[in-house]
């Protein structure tokens, strides 16, 4: 990925078509990478933080809540959109984790980024593996009724790849971590 | 996830805030789970394909495009949007590998789902894995600058581990057949 890399399109001109609390769609025109005129809808988020968070019993903390867009139950890691002017993603991680489960880590190791939904969304999730966990009070959100799962860890991967897991930040957090568990210790 | 499941959410009016294309944002007056009035911005997207295509080499095609949304050079998996109307994601992810690559796989083996930015979209992306290639001739979308790269399973895996593929669909897929091939045969 070594290269010098520039846009093959061009922004002509951008207005916001929407905003709330938590997205900002706007509008671009364009000149595509074909020459063409067009326009482009991105939605704006905020930077997103996704945790594994495993206890001395290899238990992973799952919470299991609706999710309004897809009208379903969704089985996922603890995961959350950072706050206005938030640039220290580990610190929001740890909020997150207390927020939905109550729980603090000693131990806090970041497992990269993903971006989700990048024809349309700015969303990049930041992930961490959260170990040396102690329990406290969680304090869900008004838009959040969360139930909190522990989840033998080997279980969790294997509900991510059945589909029981579906939520595309747990499903890479869960697999990042079994994979790294799975490479010949030294490697790198 | 057996029991029965209802929305703690209720939409007690919606009107659509903004439309293209690719992109359908609808804002939905409601009651909170905690009773409290709101209202939820959300996304809807067509479900999309994503497609780990291995060659008898046991090396993954990679495309390689500027990703508008987040302004950078992303390497992926093919991926994209269903059309409208589409019900057979299957069809769907053979169109979308021909299209960006040229090629075609016999045998298809699905992946199930990941569900992306879940909070704001309804994007469900549909994996699969494509085995048995044959070359033909790929017809890209002028809305695409896309190059293929073709790379070997194992370092496209390290790839989605040490950033260089960041695209969740592609990290979700890739590192599911990871684990697929990692699981003891025979198991389910």
């Amino acid at each position: 990925m070594g290269s010098a890399e520039v846009s093959p399109w061009r922004r002509l001109a951008s207005r916001v078509v929407y905003r709330n609390e938590w997205i900002t769609v706007r509008e671009d025109e364009v000149a595509r990478p074909d020459g063409r005129p067009g326009s482009y809808g991105v939605v704006e988020v905020r930077p997103s933080v996704g945790v594994v968070a495993v206890d001395p019993a290899d238990r992973v903390a799952l919470v299991r809540q609706w999710r309004y867009t897809h009208s379903k139950m969704s089985l996922e890691i603890p995961t959350g959109a950072s706050e206005d002017g938030d640039t220290d993603m580990a610190a929001a991680a740890r909020r997150e984790l207390a927020e939905e489960t109550g729980l603090r880590a000693r131990s806090w190791q970041p497992l990269g980024t993903v971006d989700n939904c990048n024809g349309v969304t700015t969303d990049v999730a930041h992930l961490f593996l959260a170990e040396g966990l102690a329990a406290g009070t969680s304090a869900p959100e008004g838009t959040e009724a969360i139930e909190v799962v522990w989840c033998p860890f080997q279980e969790a991967v294997r509900y991510a790849l059945t589909g029981d897991i579906t939520e595309s930040v747990s499903v890479a957090a869960l697999l990042k971590v079994a994979a790294l568990r799975n490479q010949p210790a030294g490697r790198d």
